[in-house]
């Protein structure tokens, strides 16, 4: 009876060891850019070697992270719908996508000190356009200022949203405010006439 | 002729060093909270012995960097007139201190991980003190929103600050520019009447 099983269950519990190593890579990055792959092996409650039987240096683990969330954030950013007013479409992005977003930076700046600047950006760009060219459609709309650049307008809804995940952290801020704060806040930042 | 200097040019010559290996451990624990004693020797140009001649372990150097960038920010931060009207005097202290602020703050994650958090508060806990109560200030005289917690305010100008910070070392921002568009972007998301 276990015999058909048995080759399937290996695999499943392959694909389990894979998901919690990746998940648990992304959490410890997100929070330590230098997390070592001990602690992102002991997070995840698996052995070195389990880690390294899946993902044979750092490196490789880092990419996979990073791949990871930036496919998961790219796959929620096309699903929404970011068309009609601006303001509230930036609403719909923050409350959707902040946490990932947040984690995205911060696991961007481990992969930037260890992968090639090309596979970073390349794997980064989609959902940066994204954001982008919401950005843009707001200022050329004339619902977002324009009397600064849109790089920094973008810039600027990175730095709250990452600094509120570490807020959240912190215990700083309570993780179900935090979406409201941060919209409120940016779309107070972005509005016409200072 | 040379007997009568040598003793205080060599005084001389050790402050100096201290005074390089201070700015250095400030410039790359702000880059990197992670950076090694060998990366903040190499930095200041001294051997890692005359270093751990002056600072007997990482955790002394990270904790006499911190005092130094939190002293050199009380002291600007003291020097201003934050008194009238609180948009006027978050202007000046943004322009007089940003860059150190943002220094700090990244200094401070470093410190975090090394050093004991009663230290860390009690070092910290003046500078903070006038940010806070410059922005309290605002919020009671009606300038700045009060339907956001002056905590999560102050945040978001550290956060904007950092943020700012890396742009620059990034080359995204111009450091002239820096200023300018933290202000112009902390005083709108401040700005009461959302």
């Amino acid at each position: 009876m276990t015999r058909p099983l048995a080759k399937p269950t290996r695999r499943a519990d392959a694909q389990h060891n894979v998901e919690r190593i990746l998940e648990a890579a992304v959490s410890c990055l997100s929070r330590d850019p230098h997390a070592s792959v001990s602690a992102i092996a002991q997070t995840a409650g698996v052995g070195r070697v389990t880690l390294y039987g899946h993902f044979p240096s750092r490196d490789v683990l880092v990419e996979a992270a990073l791949t990871r969330v930036l496919v998961e954030g790219e796959e929620l950013l096309a699903g929404l719908d970011l068309t009609g007013d601006p303001r509230d479409a930036l609403r719909v992005l923050i409350r959707s996508t902040w946490l990932l977003i947040a984690q995205s930076s911060a696991v961007l700046e481990a992969a930037q000190a260890s992968l090639p600047p090309g596979r970073v950006h390349e794997l980064h760009a989609e959902p940066a356009r994204r954001v982008d060219q919401l950005i843009r459609r707001g200022q050329d709309e004339g619902v977002f200022r324009a009397d600064l650049p849109a790089s920094w307008l973008t810039s600027v809804l990175h730095h709250i949203m990452k600094g509120a995940a570490v807020d959240v952290a912190n215990g700083q801020v309570d993780r179900t405010d935090a979406p409201r704060l941060i919209s409120e806040t940016v779309l107070a930042a972005y509005r016409v006439d200072g």
